[in-house]
């Protein structure tokens, strides 16, 4: 069942797994805007266990989707690295992400981490910091975890939001017959700062 | 419910992702005892999707998991590879695959490929075909897979019986109330070729 009834309302799960520390983060959105549901993060440099880790990761993400029914998830996903055996782990990690939301019928989208510092502020090469303070202003959020990779979830959930809902694009599933009817992403396109520039003059100083 | 009651039974799910074939393999163990079940195979290549794939790999293990009860499963896994992409798209294909034994708490054993097929022939660089050849021999299969990259699931099965059941070390988890006891692995270790020649002189040409 969904916490809300709202037929307009889509819930996104952002994820960024890596094989130290997962960041989740979740939004609500109606309309055209977003709302702050959820941050959360999942250490994992205190278990040596490479299965350990991998399990956390399958079961806290199976959790948060048992428990805030997202419509899509997006996923943080770097496609390149300094060797082949971190991208090997750093694959792992993904695909059991993945397999959670698959297992649940959510469809992914993955993102670049450029392509969401892009979306989030206007820079590709932008800082962590930049990052999280933009997420801080746009989500209203009280105040920021002290570890920042935490909020790279957070971050995708919101890139995801700006780059509008491809994500069930070639997912060989049908449709959940609960999802909500998700508008096509604008023609031409547009940056995510862009959008939200124009959707939030009141909050950008 | 396990499809034998025997106490004394383990079955062994061997499974090696890949990205364009994963091959499926399971063997019934009864003491130092051996025998074929099923060897299956599922083509990826069809699917241009990554997560169709994915998808897929998940599927199907689970299935296998539900359907033949394995107490282990043993993966194929290469530690090297050409590249970083080419090792993140095989890492989450290896991660799917592990998710779904995880999602069923049974434990996983990797196994890099020159280990595999020196268990089973005696040399860890024998070519498919030696390999595929000897599978034939020692599980007394009437025939052979077109494609003999779908034997490499089955090798990983076999490779684990040969050495031992260490597979659910590590796993952070307690185990499974119907799991059978397993007997520790020799001290000392010995090669999977010693051990079957040792086991099945009578079948040795």
């Amino acid at each position: 069942m969904k916490e809300s009834s709202k037929s307009s309302e889509r819930i996104i799960l952002g994820v960024d797994p890596g094989t130290t520390i997962m960041g989740f983060g979740i939004i609500r959105v109606v309309g055209q805007k977003m709302s702050f549901v959820q941050l959360n993060e999942l250490l994992l440099h205190k278990y040596p266990d490479p299965y350990t880790k991998l399990k956390l990761i399958f079961d806290r993400t199976v959790e948060l989707i048992d428990t805030y029914h997202p419509d899509e998830m997006a996923i943080e996903a770097p496609f390149f690295g300094k060797n082949v055996q971190s991208m090997l782990k750093l694959g792992r990690a993904q695909g059991v992400a993945m397999a959670a939301a698959l297992s649940r019928q959510v469809p992914i989208t993955e993102y670049l981490p450029k392509k969401i510092k892009m979306a989030i502020t206007g820079n590709g090469n932008a800082s962590k910091e930049q990052v999280a303070k933009m997420l801080q202003s746009m989500l209203d959020l009280k105040e920021l975890p002290k570890n920042l990779d935490s909020t790279d979830g957070l971050a995708a959930a919101v890139c995801h939001f700006f780059n509008g809902p491809s994500a069930a694009a070639g997912l060989e599933q049908a449709p959940k017959p609960s999802a909500v009817s998700i508008p096509k992403p604008k023609k031409g396109g547009y940056s995510g700062w862009d959008a939200f520039v124009t959707q939030n003059k009141d909050r950008i100083s």
